[in-house]
């Protein structure tokens, strides 16, 4: 018998949690390393988290190792954006067909889950509060040390990263030679904010995802299980630094964001804006994600993008599934599997990364325009004429599996061929505009049609 | 009077050398610190390095320190490239008009008169074989491990980091917040070989830059002052690592290169291919180049390229260039200094990466298309017409000072001009094409001239 491989999970978040169950379920012992304690025995989560869309990806990675119903329970289906206009105007536009949604999640609900269900798989053991020092990649072998003060040493068969954005494990890989990396901060910081529930219940329309689009910033909100609604208010740096006062608070909200300074509340809403800095929102792009046959990053660690396609977790779970099937399918030979990951997943996560960055001029700006709006109509009506051929781009990202690199080109495609659609349209128009025209000018030369009048014209040069 | 401002210069090669001499002459206390060891004192320097072509940017950063002339008259011009086709035609494509030309100088030779020079200058000490071990950016502290095993703790006014591609000083940099960083490798590595002077004389034809294009690889010839050619062969690594014997080696240069074979020798060929291994090429970009008003940096340090455009050192020099326009321009206040150079520096730095990415496709590949050719051609011709208006691209990169973002767009305006002329010279084609068939037809049907005939039409309809 083969002898039983090891794998370390460095991060106990929510990718490490899930690939702890993934590859328990595929034979390995499972160490996870956490820096943190255990998140399931703390009062309160220190640091802020955007909340959560769980769409088809994450879905379908949470289903395979059994999951899903659980996950799924607790959250609240989104089944459209809901724009809030300056003059307190709300207009729905669906995220996909009527039965189509995604769903808000508590972040750290869902990370209490994964991490009890792979405390229940066999052969899994979490380490919490063991911080990484060092670690030879190479080799397999890290170094962590205790809250206590003591070092400890492991030397294992797979070292899986999964260590979020900041990722300690990935610094050692940039340090390797031609490995390609990226880190872009974008010019906006994100604050969070809460709209508490109004007389027991939800403040606004719950089953929405609200934006509060202004083109240059823009504020969300999502609904949380307690019936209160999350805020996160996304605007560049420089904005920011420039509102200094309670007062500047409220002239800002008041202008911008009226509807929602009453949902919010004038007190809380000036104590919570200076309580925490905005926090930056960095995109990171790298590969290859893996180290011979011996260490592999994912979620995060490998693609940390921008939260406006909602697509981090989706992507980060996604991952899990895709190393599954790449696992099943080469025999669970690392030395070919990790080299495989590397070259089908960098692709697909570089696109998402792109996708999110576009959505982040998409969610703030284009909802306010006219053209997004009848373009998001003809999409809807030519995926009900060719649902096969014809997807929207919002449909292919978050409720299927098209890998996100053909999710880009085909949408590209879809693009030439609405465009050339409108054109044809608008060509027809011209040309019912020039019938018009000369049924006036035939009515005005007393001919009786305007058959008749082109009949006439080609008489006279075919004689 | 003011107290003198020191400045530490972290990196002693072409750029840290010539920002010594940037900044006496400013005024500054410069002390420069080079990890390795004078190379003015050493018989054969390590370490391999593509060889430099020298073009108008660097020649006016040479001219503001006084040392144009000096440089410039050890330097070997090159007024065009000179193609090897594979059946051993030379064909020579001009770099610009007559009198325009690049020129070959030796790395080390300028190095060594850069480092001179600065050290004549007043207030400059140089310290070589101090290796940077720590620093902090923010309050200018430097400590550097000198070769005998004593540690030297530095404060200064303002740090000045030139210490090339793998920068240690931008490493700290990377790890601050919101800074913007990526780095790229090609999948192409290079090797460089000699070509010996034949008879005590160049053994090509000397004011060239000989190219062997041949489409995925290419090789390149550089002129020495020693009537030696350096080559340097570019290729994708997994083509080197397909070559492993001697045998391997001529096979490969007489089926691709096969002219060069004679020149180089065979026995030195196969000798130098395995001496050492192919080096990587690798793209560097980042923002902002500095950290308040204490530490820049500049050179490859702040955007390593490929060396496909030549402009690597060009850039750099120009560095040093603009920040002392800016110091100028400021009054050498550095809290507003450094943030400037930082906004007008980092976009024209980013362009120049990009064009140098391109040029790596020009030079193997489109040299050798007609279409190529036929564009140059256009282009000077338009130059010629319009000499202020239409400069082609690679006149713009290497025969002048406009700004390489500025470049970028002015081209993109400029193809669409070319595009629209060649259209238009197409449609004029496809007029004169009809005419000569309606006058086919025309005689076909015994009509006297195409006049007639239109003017027999238009008499039919508008009778």
């Amino acid at each position: 018998m083969e002898k039983q491989k090891s794998v370390a999970v460095v991060g106990g978040g929510l990718v490490g949690a899930m690939n702890a169950c993934y590859l328990s379920s595929r034979g390995f012992k499972v160490d996870l390393y956490e820096a943190r304690q255990d998140i399931r025995t703390m009062e309160i989560v220190r640091g802020r988290s955007i909340n959560l869309a769980l769409s088809c990806r994450g879905r379908q990675a949470l289903k395979k190792v059994g999951l899903e119903d659980q996950v799924v329970k607790d959250g609240i289906p989104m089944y459209a954006r809901m724009i809030h206009d300056l003059n307190g105007t709300l207009r729905p536009i669906p995220y996909g067909k009527s039965d189509q949604y995604i769903m808000s999640v508590d972040r750290r609900k869902l990370n209490e889950t994964l991490l009890t269900a792979a405390e229940e798989r066999p052969d899994v053991t979490l380490h919490f509060q063991h911080k990484l020092i060092s670690c030879d990649l190479e080799k397999g072998k890290l170094s962590f040390k205790m809250n206590g003060g003591a070092d400890v040493e492991v030397t294992t068969d797979l070292i899986m990263g999964n260590d979020g954005a900041y990722s300690a494990i990935r610094k050692h890989m940039v340090k390797r030679p031609r490995f390609n990396y990226s880190q872009e901060y974008i010019p906006h910081g994100y604050m969070e904010l809460t709209v508490p529930p109004h007389n027991g219940e939800f403040a606004m329309a719950i089953n929405y995802l609200h934006i509060w689009p202004r083109n240059e910033y823009m504020m969300i909100a999502l609904p949380n299980q307690d019936k209160s609604f999350t805020l996160t208010l996304f605007m560049p740096f420089d904005m920011f630094d420039q509102i200094k006062t309670g007062d500047d608070v409220m002239r800002f909200f008041m202008e911008k964001f009226p509807d929602s300074v009453p949902l919010i509340g004038e007190e809380s809403l000036k104590e919570t804006y200076f309580k925490l800095p905005p926090l930056p929102l960095v995109s990171v792009k790298c590969s290859p994600y893996h180290v011979s046959d011996k260490a592999v990053i994912m979620g995060d660690a490998a693609h940390a993008m921008v939260p406006f396609y909602g697509q981090g977790m989706n992507c980060g779970f996604e991952d899990c599934l895709v190393f599954d099937e790449i696992m099943e399918e080469l025999g669970n030979d690392l030395s070919k599997v990790l080299p495989e990951f590397s070259v089908v997943r960098s692709p697909d996560a570089h696109a998402i990364c792109d996708l999110a960055m576009y959505n982040y001029i998409e969610m703030r700006e284009s909802v306010n325009s006219r053209w997004f709006l009848m373009r998001k109509k003809v999409d809807a009506c030519l995926h009900a004429i060719m649902p096969r051929v014809f997807i929207p781009l919002y449909t292919m990202v978050s409720f299927s599996r098209i890998r996100y690199h053909v999710v880009i080109n085909k949408a590209k495609k879809q693009d030439v061929l609405v465009d050339n659609s409108i054109q044809a349209l608008m060509a027809l128009t011209a040309v019912g505009g020039g019938y018009l025209a000369a049924v006036a000018i035939s009515r005005h030369f007393n001919i009786n049609s305007i058959t008749d009048w082109i009949h006439n014209m080609a008489d006279q040069i075919l004689k």
